[in-house]
């Protein structure tokens, strides 16, 4: 499929500075626009989306809800282009075995809007059972970590423009980048990051760094430990159900990484330490 | 009801700085739980929130998402205390009008995601029908908007040990403000916001400046319209559904409002510009 939907768009705005009205000009806003989810021809789930990387999305969405468990699951994922008034904005996941997806069930998870349950003891029980914990993980070099932001700064394409996107990037443990997805947001982008993965059927992703441009939620750890990933590193602060959901899953769990410093709220013993 | 839970937790984080590991100290961050929302006895959602205001959070959201029209619609809103595992994380709306209210209506709303419909047409009509667009709105001293963001950050209690919440802020045309929510999630934060003034019987906030300090999507827009907000600023960018929203609706729609300047994507008319 084609990617060459627009993420940033222009429109006129009127500037306002130091004390003067300045007349109209062009400038770049992120593009936000509804995709529905569809698996076997039924509508799941409708999210506010950045175009682009739309299988992906979906491919990922349909992973960190439990829909799939890796690529083999998937039979194809295809864009409707004519059955919409909106073309590009509905896309249907088929699957190998079509048998196994119970809507009724799906609707339940779902329907609790932030995907959690009833309570969060149940939630994070259920989750656990849903994805492993992660049983090793590897070590990591804090001074590799330290370089991380500026090299998702340098490839955030989107955002330099609009000063609008959420952004999730992939690295290895020797901290090179190689994969970034933005988008209006955070879970979307996080979604479209472990779709390319699950497509390209590298998953799990025990052995990468996932970098999180912003905050770091309950939801973002739940998604990552769908994919296996072990370490996570944010820019900015987790909440405290994050670390809660970290801690149980053995998941390293770094936030405030800026500058020459960080905080580890989660998994320190995979850092591996200079003597100082 | 009382508001006595925590918004800020103390855990145990070890720091890395300037080539060294520190011994572990605690750190505040933000309180991340769940929530069930109930209307006559009914689950309608489960949010992510930051404990507290919780009462004001369930009117703002039944509000927003078109539950309730006004805070007259409302007979009580209490907290489950005893029936759940979790305290205070399931809170209960019962209806003036009991007879009114339709989930299988509301389900296929809600289970919409993000709370939008099909595709982006059908929702923007869909809103304008559901919430009316403002008719006039008032004047505004782009000077006074350029002093908000200080006020707003002096007043964001959690955040400043946190570094982890969402704030929306209310201020008079004078640019006096006059109440703030803080959330992990922003349309907790407004939600909030709103539902005060719904349980305050102070709706609609026509003559309200609206301030939030991140980003504003569709959704920040569509629920500031449930409340009648006609001018909305925000410290980052907008959406370009936000513009559209805005645009469509006769919203001012504010972005990147910083230091001396701020773009103004929408609602123009409204500045009482300088001459210059």
């Amino acid at each position: 499929m084609k990617q060459n939907r627009e993420t940033a768009r222009s429109v006129q705005v009127a500037r306002y500075s130091d004390g003067k009205s300045l007349p109209d000009e062009p400038d770049e806003i992120a593009v936000e626009e509804p995709l529905e989810i569809r698996v076997e021809g039924q509508s799941i789930a409708v999210v506010m989306r950045t175009p682009g990387h739309d299988r992906e999305l979906a491919a990922g969405f349909a992973l960190t809800e439990g829909i799939v468990r890796d690529g083999s699951d998937i039979f194809e994922i295809t864009s409707c282009l004519t059955t919409t008034e909106q073309p590009g904005n509905v896309i249907e996941i088929s699957l190998k075995d079509p048998a196994k997806f119970d809507i009724a069930k799906l609707s339940r998870h779902l329907f609790s809007s932030s995907s959690c349950g009833v309570c969060a003891k149940a939630t994070i029980e259920a989750a656990m059972q849903q994805f492993p914990a992660i049983k090793f993980g590897p070590g990591f070099d804090p001074k590799i970590l330290l370089q991380l932001p500026k090299k998702l700064a340098a490839a955030q394409e989107t955002f330099q423009r609009t000063g609008g996107l959420h952004a999730c990037a992939l690295f290895n443990l020797a901290g090179e980048l190689f994969l970034v997805r933005e988008d209006v947001g955070r879970h979307n982008a996080l979604d479209k990051l472990i779709g390319h993965q699950l497509l390209a059927k590298r998953l799990p992703l025990g052995n990468c760094i996932l970098l999180l441009s912003g905050r770091v939620s309950f939801e973002m750890t739940q998604k990552a430990l769908a994919a296996g990933i072990a370490i996570i590193a944010a820019i900015s602060a987790p909440t405290s159900l994050a670390v809660e959901f970290a801690r149980a899953n053995n998941q390293t769990l770094i936030g405030f990484l800026r500058g020459e410093r960080m905080n580890i709220y989660s998994g320190k013993l995979r850092c591996l330490r200079e003597t100082s």
